[in-house]
């Protein structure tokens, strides 16, 4: 029933991922002009009302309640959530499989449709909850929590589509023959999910990386268990509630989409992740956890995200202001907690030619300091650049971080008014050499990276294809005034396997990647084993089987 | 310079795949009206120039020849082939990449297409390759060997270029912003291959088991290592030589195509399997043998087709006759060696309805024993129908097979004019018991069938499920008259993930499977671990990397 009312959509986002050109469905601004007047208010006090209680799903195997999430920004959520049985949820998801399969992509496209409309409808309320578990300041956890993430999904829905009614459902087969009339076949072709999706959800991007595996999956045929981020349960909860109430709606078992929280120290991804009947694992997380499920996950299909080593390559520009300014935001934003932002950036012992004049790598790191310095000198508009710092663990490498080299910019603690509780905190800015390699070629996630010197140009695309290709990277730029840099850049890149931008130094930075049109993630290095979204990630999770039978010969009574 | 030359071809084939409607390129017939009065003398005399010769192909590191093949009519073939060492292949494919990978899907295509287009040319040479090394009747060789091998060569070019051009080569994206000019970046999008394939050959269908992953690795940029079955070399190495030849002419390295023949117990496919720069395996072959690839070459994706019990189900018919005629040529084609031969024949013990009144399962065993021995009573025919067993593994097996229970239809050896030293067997029929789990589960081989007595069709249907569910199955029938059966068999199918074939008592047999039409395998049971050919087994053999930039400014000057 929901498939007519979002059919233009859908077919309007199927031919946005064939051109692959602008187009984003769900507006990025929080405007009352776009989302109403009293949308802000009426998503913060929807947000309001969530916290110190209970928060219900009407799952099955629920026994206790259970969650202990603080906001980056201080706030106890005080919310609790069922603790559902895992084992109870994989029941009550194979048990509405067969349902959900025989619904047909195009029924599951319109739930899935419907779902991400209410979301969208929601973004506010999600902004708040996206905000107060990953850190994100507010009108970036509306962007990014809310439209992009939503954008991400609808792409993941115009794919699972596309690539799972390319086959026909009826086909008749009919081979001549040499005498007589030819044989005839009538075939049936039918999509079958590969078994129970799990997503496992992060902390920094609770909704935009668990969106795209959880539509890829569901379009497919496959019901999905959430299991969120201790620490950023209330986004996910709030999406499966809203995804929970539209099958419902449209008579579908709610159980195809449920919420696995754990209780403190239980870790139950494991035992999801290896269940028989778990045959399609999303995870988002760190290089350890992504490896150990790719070794042990064996009976499902794994796609992780993990971490890397993105890297910059300076080598020369025509705009140097330009540079600094675009490069400085894109270390600061969102304290570099972002699976993109640049660590490891390389540049030539000897200096850089800029339209400044002649940089070494000492001016450029002193240079690149002051300009990320300028940025946040006024506190109230860092922390909309900043945001909090997610958890301790990226406090902790962020105070290590400046015994690593000669700090260049020390990190410090941004006080805000009215917030006296946030753990905010300005980027460390370390020199290396590129002899340094055992530190740079691990992540240090978080607000932290490397000036690192070179030999020469060179000498920085063999660093950069050696070890992206040995520990993978979400992005990598560069920064060029020469075609044949540039275009040796492009084949280091090619061979590393990342995406490459160039000569960012406008309003587009390395950290932002555009559903509809930018790949995030390509498969080809250790970073991500998958890209967000492509016909790769959604290919395996579906099959399609066929029935035949000789077709009625023409004229024959039917019985 | 070959696209342009086979574009028709290819876009006729991405239609096919589309419609999956019948659709056959290249001529099964042998008729010279056809491929030329000739064409029949000119193909066995190449043949037998190949004989008891060196086979070259100019390939690096060959240091010594080697090769056993015998063929099952008895004739030793003599031929030896460069045995070169697998690392200097795994090096010279990677030296190749580079190049095949720059030259972008259109020129792959075409260099494909104009290798099948040779490969089509020389299907007489071929067929008697195929024959004198698969045991495969002369006409089946040339028909299964060849034209059809050559359709699912083409279905995978087909399915991997539509794949691989399905993303634009190049976009402009240009976001609005509120104020002032939109946001433009040029963005670049290059098919990179994942790495180097390895395609493991099998005994029984040199070609057609080995084209798909050879011409969909290709397609996608990947060089391929070939690794024929040491009983199944000649077809694989005529192959190869085709390709290099097409390769050099098209100006590429010749390496991106090269053959990896072993010695005698020297067992290289594991060490090549698991090599850090081999990243795709095609394998066909033993259970045992695909689960150890799936297990250790964990740097690769694996596809793999293995070993299943076919299952027939038998709950009634209004043709037995057909049925049985259809069914006695199943079991009897190729002396049972195709992985879609029927194993398990499943019969409610008190009978089924037919329109030659109620049958026990003693009596359809007994008939159908009786059709098969009609069918196969005049030698020269048998051997048309049966050709000559593979190896000594399967002598031995249905020699064995004659102790598992109750023999309805013993195995003869048929002797036959002319080939004093074929080894030529009728099938075994066995009749076994619903309780005989032990045995049915159990893969059988060659011409080994089955007849096993169940409480019901329901309880056949809960057979089915169960063991195919379990120990997989390439193909599954089903015999009915009620359309609730077939429905309710359709539905064991969709859950135990194979494909169906309903009522066939006409001119298709279940082991028939057509290019462009018929998926071959599912990936959804674990007989197999992906379908020949579908978008879900070429995705996984590329990536897709994207490269971006600011839009240069309209009016700009152009330096």
């Amino acid at each position: 029933m929901f498939f007519e009312a979002h059919r233009a959509r859908l077919d309007r986002a199927v031919q946005a991922i064939d051109a692959r050109e602008y187009w984003s469905p769900y507006p990025e601004s929080p405007s009352p002009s776009i989302y109403g007047e009293d949308a802000a208010k009426t998503g913060e006090a929807a947000f309001q009302a969530l916290l110190n209680n209970r928060f219900e799903l009407d799952q099955p195997g629920t026994g206790d309640y259970t969650g202990q999430e603080t906001s980056p920004y201080g706030l106890e959520l005080g919310i609790t959530y069922p603790h559902s049985d895992p084992a109870a949820l994989v029941e009550a998801a194979s048990a509405a499989l067969p349902g959900w399969r025989d619904a047909g992509p195009q029924a599951r496209a319109g739930v899935a449709l419907e779902i991400l409309k209410r979301i969208n409808e929601r973004s506010f309320e999600l902004a708040h909850a996206v905000s107060h578990t990953s850190g994100q300041h507010f009108v970036m956890a509306f962007q990014a929590g809310g439209p992009h993430a939503q954008d991400r999904a609808l792409e993941a829905i115009a794919y699972a589509y596309a690539e799972s009614t390319r086959q026909p459902t009826r086909a008749t087969w009919e081979k001549p023959q040499r005498k007589g009339d030819p044989l005839r076949m009538d075939k049936k072709f039918t999509v079958v999910p590969r078994g129970i999706g799990l997503v496992i959800g992060c902390n920094t991007f609770p909704t935009w990386n668990s969106y795209p595996g959880l539509f890829a999956s569901l379009v497919t045929g496959n019901p999905v268990i959430v299991k969120p981020h201790p620490r950023a349960i209330l986004p996910l909860a709030i999406t499966v509630s809203i995804a929970r109430e539209v099958l419902a709606e449209a008579g579908f078992d709610k159980n195809v989409v449920t919420l696995a929280v754990e209780a403190p120290g239980e870790l139950i991804a494991g035992d999801l992740a290896t269940n028989p009947a778990v045959k399609i694992v999303d995870f988002t997380g760190s290089t350890e956890y992504g490896d150990w499920l790719e070794a042990n996950a064996r009976q499902a299909v794994v796609y992780t995200e993990k971490a890397g080593l993105n890297t910059v390559i300076v080598d020369s520009t025509d705009d140097y202001k330009g540079l600094l300014r675009n490069l400085g935001f894109s270390l600061s934003l969102y304290s570099g907690q972002m699976c993109t932002t640049p660590q490891n950036i390389l540049v030539p012992r000897d200096g850089i030619d800029t339209d400044q004049g002649r940089k070494t790598p000492a001016e450029f790191a002193a240079d690149l300091a002051s300009g990320v310095d300028k940025l946040l000198s006024d506190p109230a508009r860092a922390v909309g650049t900043l945001g909090a710092l997610a958890n301790p663990g990226v406090v902790d490498r962020l105070a290590k971080a400046h015994e690593l080299g000669e700090v260049v910019l020390a990190s410090r603690a941004v006080e805000v008014d009215g917030l006296p509780k946030a753990t905010v905190r300005t980027p460390v800015i370390v020199a290396l050499d590129a002899k340094d390699e055992d530190t740079y070629t691990t992540e240090w996630f978080g607000p932290i990276s490397f000036v690192i010197s070179t030999d020469s140009t060179e000498h920085a695309l063999d660093i950069f294809r050696r070890t992206v290709s040995a520990h993978g990277a979400l992005t990598a730029s560069v920064y060029s005034t020469s075609e044949n840099v540039l275009s040796d850049t492009e084949l280091a890149a090619l061979e590393a396997g990342v995406h490459l931008s160039e000569n960012l130094t406008q309003g587009v930075f390395v950290n932002q990647s555009a559903a509809f049109s930018d790949f995030h993630g390509t498969g080809a290095n250790p970073a991500a084993s998958t890209a967000l979204t492509d016909p790769g990630f959604v290919t395996g999770r579906f099959y399609v089987l066929q029935s035949r039978r000789h077709a009625p010969v023409e004229g024959a009574e039917v019985g």
